[in-house]
């Protein structure tokens, strides 16, 4: 450690504060919180609508910010309601905002931002024609994702200062479709948490309560887009990290396949030969429609020509507007993975939005989990299959401590790299439950699941320890949405569990008990007078839910995830 | 050795001539060819004509063998100009001819065979429709894909006796898909070679020259499809192995990408959680239209559902039909790959070829092939990572010896396994090789690439040291085809290299010299006369050349393949 602070000349905590104190600095005094309104955050948990009424916006850059749809905003930008440059400069002052409330950027790039939609504007006025299909739109990108000049750090201390020279392919492909880039946001120390904590930048907090996480790892992206400093945004997921910050904040993801968006581009720290179970790149927004024009973007230039382990599998938009919904579709409902048991309002949101569902004309089967224990065990053996050694490196390189969820997750691993035949082992397995998965699913004949993304809904800071929900599909690879499925209730609350849901069936005996304990009284702990806490400790607290399809399904997975949403909205159930 | 034979009670080498017998004497008396015939074999090398000439096959036997078409076969056996029970005969009776003129059968299913044509010809007759697109057709199976009820061997003493219990699952598709299995095929030791050759089975021979070998590891499959003991028949690749035989023996085939067809079913001995460079499954036939049939009967089904490993990708023929030939194509002419020079008439084949694709319009550019040297190391590199324990252990099991060409594959390997990052090193390496070569092919913006499938016509027995040609597109997963392109000319031995061939440019002093100069010395050593022994020792020899595409492009490689062929024959240039 002290070699580390003589090579650097800065210990790891000041090099931290002052990363932090650039990232406030970056940010233009116009679009800061005034003293009265700072004041006022000390009394409230919930800030999500405070860019609303914090007076910083205009009226006309409230209009764009809250426009009801991704799609409408661009057609706008496309016939001239607004210009790029106003939008642009409406999510740079928005995203300010949600800085100030969350700590969720790590990169303001406001100058080029605006330079990027002057030109953008220019080429419409010149030629009458967008770009591409993203023309005009800002996008957030999360930190470990290159954009050309910027930092990309993982969260690390000692990769505070690594500038990317070059776009990664992604951000590349983005910007010729006429994306904008105007922040990047936070992801933990080395990824390795489902929530979005790190000395470089410290805690992201969620806007629906700040004594939440809003998750993680795309934590940033997920705060940024719930306070809709942005609309659409660019995460990462290799064991949830789209998805479960997704869930804990009120929005929509997709967390494709391997090999469909390109990954080219990603700073972390990861062996780029380790494929058991591979990284995924995918969008975050506040619509199915800002999943869709990602995928469409992302995949309109062939990329595989260029990215040679893509598949060659062009963007099927039929599939989305008519392939699924004209006939009943089958759903599996998984209301538990028999490992650890979800929190009562996600229980009563899943058998709410069943219930949607038949009422829509669907089928809803029970799905019974088969050995998501295992899955999700084995997923996590193929991340440290070298004891995450190139992540101790780094973590040890500025001599910075871990946080708490990185301890738990590097603690008590085996204590030396696995030999190439215990890895392929491992890819045997993997490989193995894939079949059996497959197998189960053709004999129920199911178009999708629908389940949690976790066991809880947004956790109080540092609790995040069961990743199972989510991790099992990295290890099948399965096309997995997650979309809102409204908020945490008093009745949670009620002593007795939600209709039809059983304590002992729900809480398994042999789950990993410790761990669903652990899960059980978070929610379930009482206070002097017996109340449950559950419903105070996560008031405020939206419920998303995971849909998961087969490998390969990105277009039926959306497709399915729109009939969802309508028939929710339909059976008067809100999406927050 | 000595415990191996106390177990079994039996030596290695009385296993093997008991097997060998066994697979003669199913053979029925009446396809036996006479002693004359036998007699007259003595005198030549060049057996291909032997089927027709040897009074065993009927005239109409004859007809429906010599069917100019599978296609047209297929219609024959739906129309009812033929039952699928005499067809089944007809190929019967060729197989066992094909059988004792170049030793390529591991299993006579004759029985079961024509009990399975029966069932399809009342179906007919009942339904007045076919099971499916191949109704009829017998398909014949190289020795390690499994058949239930037959022996799959990988060529191991040690496996003589292992009776697979059910079917791969390509074989259940093309079962269901009407195909009649009615013989298995011979394979090398292991399948570790690019000849056919181990103690259980014998030497298989090429029937064009008995001095030849047919190539392996799909050896058997390519002597028994070149004297139409089957017209399309099912192999294997990891390295060259359905490409390299097809190359020898006058036929067709396509190596698909990893992930088209399925692969659940093989035996043998690689860790099948070994994924850095996987072998595939895939059809050698005596035309084009029988590689699309298998690729399209194999999708047909969805097979993705069943086997998760593979792409949700349907054949899409559009794009045979249609899409390539409409424009001129643009076709990278690869001379040599700079490690070791191709044989005369393999450059004269290329340069006549290219002419031809010039003639028809299109547009022929100069390939140059960058490190195919440390991609071809890099590919074997992967197949030994666990320094090949278990094809030892099974090797050793037996105590039988090691072939040649076995010895050669395994003598002077790394003496331990590798570590996990020593292999996640190996599929990094791979990565950055598939990156720089789509690098390059975008800037030459060509559709395909021209080369040599082996730096030889069909090698003399146990001189194939070189695997490179075909090695390059496994470690680049490219869709690669192989088409018969004329054979050995007298000219091929003039002193002086086809017109245009620069020795000291096509021997290139940084490729592997010693290699080179062995392969070299083949063609170009001398009689006591000074006349270069090439055209004598190879003659009759077919020529195969190699037709490459990208990753996926499975029906692109087939239009464009459709398109030389039609090239070739316009420019007057003989199949063979």
């Amino acid at each position: 450690m002290a070699e580390t602070q003589e090579q650097t000349g800065k210990d790891w905590k000041s090099i931290s504060i002052a990363r932090q104190n650039e990232i406030r600095n970056a940010i233009p005094k116009s679009h800061c919180l005034s003293p009265t309104v700072i004041e006022g955050l000390q009394d409230s948990r919930n800030l999500i609508s405070i860019p609303e009424t914090c007076g910083i916006l205009s009226q006309r850059e409230l209009e764009i910010t809250s426009t009801p749809s991704i799609t409408k905003l661009l057609a706008d930008i496309r016939n001239r309601v607004y210009t790029a440059v106003e939008v642009t400069m409406a999510f740079c002052k928005r995203a300010s905002i949600a800085h100030q409330l969350t700590n969720c950027l790590t990169e303001v790039l406001y100058d080029s931002a605006l330079a990027q939609a002057q030109e953008l504007d220019k080429h419409l006025l010149v030629t009458g024609e967008p770009v591409g299909l993203l023309h005009g739109l800002p996008i957030s990108v999360k930190d470990h994702i290159s954009i050309a000049g910027t930092r990309a750090t993982s969260g690390l201390v000692s990769m505070a200062d690594n500038i990317s020279d070059r776009d990664a392919y992604i951000i590349e492909i983005l910007r010729k479709a006429g994306a904008v880039f105007y922040v990047k946001t936070t992801n933990p120390l080395c990824m390795l948490a489902m929530e979005t904590h790190s000395n470089l930048f410290g805690r992201t907090v969620s806007p629906y309560n700040t004594n939440l996480s809003p998750g993680g790892s795309s934590g940033g992206e997920a705060a940024l887009i719930s306070l809709r400093g942005s609309l659409l945004g660019v995460g990462t997921d290799i064991g949830g990290s789209l998805r479960a910050p997704a869930a804990f904040s009120n929005i929509y993801t997709l967390k494709a396949s391997t090999g469909r968006i390109p990954v080219a581009g990603m700073e972390w720290w990861l062996h780029p030969g380790m494929e058991t179970v591979q990284c995924v790149i995918g969008p975050m927004a506040i619509g199915v429609d800002g999943l869709e024009l990602f995928h469409e973007a992302a995949l309109a230039s062939s990329p595989w020509l260029v990215e040679p382990s893509l598949v060659n599998k062009p963007w099927d938009k039929r599939v989305i507007v008519n392939g699924t919904i004209l006939k009943p579709l089958r759903i599996g409902l998984m209301l538990n993975d028999g490992v650890v048991t979800p929190h009562p309002p996600i229980l009563r949101s899943l058998k709410e939005t069943a219930k949607a569902l038949e009422e829509a004309g669907h089928i809803v089967i029970p799905w019974v989990p088969v050995d998501h224990k295992g899955m999700s065990e084995l997923t996590t053996a193929t991340f440290f299959q070298d004891n995450a050694q190139p992540a101790r490196h780094l973590i040890k390189k500025s001599g910075e401590e871990l946080t708490p969820l990185v301890k738990f997750a590097l603690d008590g691993l085996q204590s030396k790299p696995l030999t190439v035949t215990e890895s392929w082992d491992l890819t045997y397995r993997r490989n193995q439950y894939r079949l059996s998965y497959a197998k189960l699913w053709n004999e129920s004949q199911i178009d999708a699941i629908i389940c949690p993304a976790a066991p809880t809904v947004s956790p109080l800071h540092d609790t995040t320890k069961s990743w199972g929900y989510t991790l099992v599909f990295n290890l099948l690879d399965y096309s997995t949405a997650v979309f809102p499925a409204g908020k945490v209730l008093d009745i949670d609350g009620a002593d007795a569990l939600p209709e039809g849901v059983d304590l002992d069936a729900t809480y398994p005996k042999n789950s990993l008990e410790e761990l669903n304990q652990v899960y059980s009284k978070l929610w379930f702990d009482k206070d002097q007078n017996g109340k449950v806490l559950g419903p105070e400790r996560y008031k405020y607290a939206p419920i998303g839910l995971q849909l998961v399809a087969r490998r390969y399904e990105e277009e039926k997975v959306l497709g399915i995830l729109r009939t969802v949403v309508e028939a929710r909205r339909n059976g008067g159930l809100e999406a927050y």
